[in-house]
């Protein structure tokens, strides 16, 4: 019989002073926990401690009695605070025993950054005698995996691209081969648009007709909800299949929030979308303040399609650099739907762009009215012959409305663009 | 004898599902222990476990064998998964009694949102019989303070603003007097645009002057470090007093990175500078697309002294909306001294504002040069009359570059500002 992600279980150990002082947030804990589900093991207990060998000890005894597989990150480094190689040794009643290999690729290393080798370093090549050394290309402390008692347990380095670069190349291949369990299979969909509770109601039925080998995770963001289908089952190519037919039922159902699914981003999907017809984008942002541009920026590649943007802070920019005429900022307010209309007219010309994306709100805490309360948003996309507008209440919390409503923006551009692409014309 | 920062240990416990599968980054324990240091109570672990009762009992039974108290997050929703109240009584043994003052005050919430009391509310309102009900003004489920064999052991809310209200106002006042220590005080000073490895060194001697009750930290962020003068002794007055001391010869000795002291914010500091001095800003931005107009835009009240900002992404924008000049671009390219110059003119008279900030950068990962690796950035901030310029190389990182980048961007137009005030003035 196999492990599936009802019975593998692992325990994760954390180590580091500065995690107790909470000088770091600890990240390494949910992005562990979200690969190992990928792969059918289940996280049933996390302890986080100080670089204390007794506290080492202890954790690591209580979850030998508990969980199939431990691991542990942190209190590899070259400083005298860190000692979990030495406390495991002790552990497990070894000699610490000097590994040629890791002095070398240290040497290596500190030769190419013009740097001599120090005590501490020689110290990190020091490990206890029945560890299976992981090769850590992203830094200097490898990791370590010993089989003990019927167990696994692994000690990676706590700088998160290090333990994820080993996590992926060294320890989920090994826990995988070492726990073969039922073949498991995800698709997630990616949304946009609506929040959890409105796409459960959506999906209801739909739950109802999955098997009780395929469950269904929601995994909410800001604007945005990840939905992701697991399954097992013996026959690799039946579970896919059956995935294959349930995602695209739950597409179907959710048909105009899906916007991609993996790891796919809103802004680099909508950007592709931008390459693909051919068109250039500009912003034009009053309460976003520009992180509506960040967004979009924050994809390599994105001077492909995006030229720029005017944030027009101040009313007097509203009317001098996007054209916005005085009369509809005294009748209708800044924030308005004439408002974001003339925006967009006036960076389509003044960015000299094919589509523009006008947003203006009160983010607050303050300037909010009883007939547009903080966090009301009007948003409009389109060129210059062809504009969509909606109006968002989205909250009370400052940056919460700044993200939603540039969230809210780019969904909005990705549907202009899917009517632009199939012909629908408006005037 | 009381208890200090070195003596007084808690324990945390973390309860959720949501935590274990990765959903949830869990910010809550950073949170705590911070707060906990500043009142001289020290973190020495912290587990994570899903709502499951024996995992509570067990961690539980673990902590009170180790720590003076503990604090509970999460589980004290109206669902089914949430167990933390009952698996505590089941745990002391007592019974689950209703308590009226919380049924009365779900009722009125309920009430006041139009929605009705269901029995999952209801059984919001059952808690352990020996628990003291601590008052949450900002959800439904109340914290719970339990004295146990001479320890402590409190559970919270995991909601985020929730639990900190609930540890503000009514858990570490309630430690305080429990757990009577020597008088503890801080002094945060807050420095920005050099490392913490410099700063170390400028510190050295410093550090040497401390006695042992005054201890220094370093809170390391991006372009920023935060220093922590945290003080202990038996005369509060001469406690002050010597930290303000030394507070002093810290900010002497770092003079020039210091911006601020507490909880300020590097973006609200620049900004009230602004505001004193009576000066409009604008921003013209190429690689950090937005970024930089949206941080000063996150604070409340920008619009006083913000007016708006070019992202300039396509070298056309800097052309035609900032009046770079196409032979600027040509000979020394969009990364270079002299195209950022032109660009804060170009912002000063755009947008019409007293001083502007120009960025210009290659944030990759391609587009770098030999000359111009990956991560250059030249920033120039002045006004009509006089402008400073700075050439950084920040890294290989797409978005680390681009926030260290705004953040030095920051640095410079505080400096400039200072230069300003102070009345030198170069043509």
């Amino acid at each position: 019989m196999g492990f599936n992600f009802e019975t593998m279980k692992v325990h994760l150990i954390n180590i580091g002073d500065e995690l107790l002082i909470g000088q770091v947030v600890n990240t390494n804990s949910a992005w562990m926990a979200q690969q190992l589900n990928l792969y059918g093991a289940r996280v049933t207990w996390n302890a986080i401690i100080g670089d204390d060998v007794a506290d080492i000890h202890r954790a690591l005894t209580d979850s030998l009695a508990h969980a199939d597989a431990v691991l542990i990150t942190g209190g590899l480094g070259p400083t005298k605070d860190d000692l979990t190689s030495k406390a495991l040794a002790d552990f497990f009643g070894v000699e610490m025993v000097f590994h040629e290999p890791t002095y070398e690729r240290i040497s290596r290393i500190m030769e190419k950054w013009g740097r001599q080798m120090t005590e501490a370093h020689k110290g990190q090549c020091f490990m206890p005698a029945n560890a299976l050394i992981l090769h850590n290309k992203m830094g200097t402390a490898p990791g370590m995996w010993f089989d003990y008692e019927g167990k696994v347990i692994v000690s990676m380095p706590g700088v998160p691209y290090e333990m994820q670069y080993l996590m992926e190349k060294e320890v989920i291949p090994r826990l995988r081969e070492r726990f073969p369990g039922l073949p498991i299979a995800h698709r997630t969909i990616l949304t946009v648009g609506e929040g959890e509770s409105i796409i459960a109601e959506r999906l209801a039925d739909f739950e109802e007709t999955l098997p009780p080998h395929i469950k269904l995770a929601y995994l909410p963001g800001i604007g945005q909800v990840r939905l992701r289908l697991t399954g097992t089952g013996e026959d690799e190519a039946e579970l896919n299949a059956q995935l294959d037919v349930k995602a695209a039922e739950l597409s179907e159902l959710l048909s105009e929030l899906v916007f991609g699914k993996g790891d796919d981003q809103l802004e680099a999907a909508v950007g592709r979308m931008l390459l693909e017809q051919g068109l250039w984008l500009g912003t034009a942002e009053s309460c976003t303040g520009g992180y509506l541009a960040h967004l979009i920026t924050s994809i390599p590649g994105a001077s492909g399609y995006f030229k720029g943007s005017i944030i027009a802070y101040a009313n007097e920019i509203k009317m001098e650099r996007l054209g916005v005429r005085a009369d509809t900022l005294q009748q209708h307010g800044a924030v308005s739907q004439e408002t974001v209309i003339e925006m967009v007219h006036g960076a389509v010309s003044a960015l000299g762009v094919d589509v523009a994306v006008a947003i203006s709100g009160i983010a607050g805490p303050s300037g909010g009215t009883d007939e547009k309360p903080v966090g009301t948003v009007w948003i409009a996309v389109g060129s210059a012959g062809r504009i969509m507008t909606k109006r968002f209440v989205i909250g009370r919390d400052r940056l919460k409305t700044i993200q939603a409503a540039s969230v809210q923006a780019l969904n909005m551009l990705r549907q202009w663009l899917i009517e632009e692409r199939n012909g629908v014309i408006f005037f």
